[in-house]
């Protein structure tokens, strides 16, 4: 039997690990017999010659059983989840779950926190007074079955292997490695006990993916790896060339969500909610066409039954339900700053990269993963893409703890504001769509 | 300025990194800010993307300044050293560094343990009874100073973060990465104030570079970085296709360097002291040609000043010269067996490598760091590559603890050697030179 050095040197020299390889390494990693430095080096290894789709089935498996998989199998219908690989004023799934079980379809999802430019669900669900993420199995699974919908975070138990990865892989430039992003991100919702998958691979500036055909690359892998590993799995690319929807920050985004569970909020929010929900709708067999699932989708949200459903999760899980009907009672920043045009024009760009990090300098975001954040502030957007905007005109509100702190980054929001003599046709929302 | 995981991936992604960013990656590794499993991640991106010599040189430097460099400078005349890049048999520094220093050259070495299928010249060493190779650097200085040669083990003092990295390289498969390799051997070479270097680069079975394009790769590396770090550098190629020498095991070996040292020895290993200690005097400006140089070296030993040398350093050590003059005061085994030829014709190869890992298990050499190794015991081979032998005549000669223990390993012994029905002639010893 080889060493697991040689199995390092192996994969270094181009060669493919077995799935028994691949397991012994997760598991001697588990047991400390491969340690830190070892794997990092491994990670590296695979940064350069990369895994076979074969390799990264293996890799997904092993890390996934390294931890506790959920059994949802007393919940009745197919379970499909969504994952988004992250974006700016991504709210998505604060309104996009509640209305996928409220059309008949259990999701089960585990979110993460926000880090670096990117928010985080779990963090924008805990600016609700008294919700609580951090729920057990147990409750998480039965909240499933009566609400239809639950929401929490990563337990130490799910996937603990791909949790000591992913921190060593960040500390060691070895984060952009198509196979390792695929097996960590689907390690860990294969652990949900999910027979379906929905992937938002976001496109641009803000995301993580800057080209089209890298989003297309890391889509495409995982919707093969994902389906090789038994589960129904799509992916649309989506554009994140500006902020999704108008608002940045905590509070600022769950309001956002609720306002499209009421059937007001932004166009291209409500356009992504309804290309993905109906993905998940057709996944979980309670639609047979697109058309037929955004009917549906529209439903829920004109009979309010989606903004029910969230009412019974936010109890379930603590929270004040109160929100969803007077989202005042959300917490709300002291202090507005409004941001003006320096000049008339058309708001050709709006740098959402820009807007994310200074959003984190605000306190909306962390740095690092042990920071806490400030649920009220945030920026909102008053002038989105395509705008006419006369000079002096408002072009985002700053929701700020003190005017000095609105005042100091006002300049760093209005150079996020691109403003031309003519219109520009933006980007459509959905780019493409792999499954 | 870059944060260091920002270097690893400018290293990942193929630029160069500078000097200075060079030196602060080796000082935050010293001081804990750059963590091991960063360091591991960051030697696989540099056996990827290679390093160019300048930054080659600035590794050599960075953990060359990470400990102490000795100073020399009161020991008059050129000092000049010589490093095997290691073999099986290669018993060369014992005779060599001592036959150099009677031609009137320093020889201040800094030497190492076996491990794997070669020897160390540490070890070899401590087969004199009383010898001792830990000595501190004051000491170090007045021996050279005073006998003209020392011969010790790397204190914790020199290039400390070489020796870390060695250690983690060693269990990450980054070893074969000729800027890390060049790095590491220069760095403590340096350090021992040396002003010139003799680099004996092994080529074939039995040797770290197998082929000799490869090795040549590496000699070149060498002394193209060592030169532009401001020494004297010289390499040569040679055979590790068989054993240098007829002898593996320590005792055996520091014996057969003695022999070299009277005028007797095997032609091989004369003949690979002679080239190497020629290039050394004409370094150390004692010789001005290389038959000038052969000259004096064959004079050092037919009047003896050479063996005189090697025992004035021996008593220095804590050693008993009485072994130059009377070899049986070395460990003997107690039991030997023969191993035979099963059929007759000529020894056209001994496979070294397969020997080395022999000598290895039969307790002559070490697996891991930190194992004992039994001086006494080891191989002599009786029939050289060329002999004709008549079935049955003996081609080695086991000294071993006893006679079971012979004979567990003589099948292992007798398929190393291959008998073919025509003599071949071998490759010559010195394959090139560099410099």
């Amino acid at each position: 039997m080889q060493t697991l050095v040689e199995l390092i040197a192996k994969k270094r020299d181009g060669g493919s690990l077995s799935t028994e390889q691949i397991h012994r390494l997760i598991r001697a990693f588990g047991a400390g017999e491969l340690a830190d430095y070892q794997m990092t080096a491994l990670c590296m290894a695979i940064f350069f010659r990369g895994m076979s789709d074969e390799e990264t089935v293996a890799l997904t498996q092993a890390m996934l059983h390294s931890g506790d998989v959920i059994d949802l199998s007393d919940v009745p219908g197919a379970k499909v989840d969504k994952h988004s690989t992250g974006g700016v004023g991504d709210k998505v799934s604060l309104c996009l779950a509640p209305l996928v079980a409220a059309c008949g379809v259990p999701v089960p999802m585990v979110s993460g926190r926000g880090l670096g430019h990117t928010g985080g669900t779990l963090d924008k669900l805990e600016a609700i007074p008294g919700f609580n993420v951090s729920l057990d199995v147990d409750a998480f699974r039965r909240i499933v079955r009566d609400v239809g919908v639950c929401m929490i975070g990563q337990t130490a138990r799910i996937a603990p292997a791909d949790k000591r990865i992913y921190a060593l892989r960040d500390v060691t430039a070895t984060v952009e490695s198509i196979p390792l992003i695929v097996a960590s991100i689907l390690s860990k919702k294969l652990a949900e006990g999910i027979d379906g998958l929905v992937l938002d691979v976001k496109v641009g500036r803000g995301a993580f993916m800057k080209t089209e055909d890298r989003a297309r690359e890391l889509a495409e892998a995982l919707v093969r790896v994902g389906t090789a590993a038994g589960k129904r799995v799509v992916a649309l690319l989506t554009d994140m060339t500006g902020p999704l929807g108008a608002t940045i920050g905590n509070a600022l985004e769950t309001r956002e969500a609720i306002d499209v569970l009421r059937g007001t909020g932004p166009d291209d929010l409500i356009e992504c909610t309804l290309a993905l929900g109906a993905e998940m709708l057709i996944l979980g067999q309670v639609a047979n066409s697109e058309m037929d699932a955004r009917e549906k989708l529209r439903a829920a949200i004109s009979s309010g039954r989606g903004a029910r459903v969230f009412e019974r999760m936010i109890e379930a899980q603590g929270g004040d339900p109160g929100v969803v009907e007077n989202p005042s009672r959300l917490p709300e920043a002291p202090a507005h700053v409004v941001v003006h045009a320096a000049q008339e024009g058309f708001v050709a760009a709006i740098d959402c990269l820009e807007l994310g990090l200074t959003a984190v300098a605000m306190g909306a975001g962390r740095t690092r993963a042990d920071q806490p954040v400030d649920h009220a502030v945030g920026i909102e957007v008053l002038a989105p893409r395509g705008t006419k905007v006369a000079a002096g005109q408002g072009l985002a509100r700053l929701h700020v703890r003190t005017h000095a702190a609105g005042e100091a980054i006002m300049p760093r929001v209005q150079k996020a504001f691109r403003i031309a003599h003519a219109a520009e046709t933006p980007a459509p929302l959905v780019l493409g769509r792999i499954g």
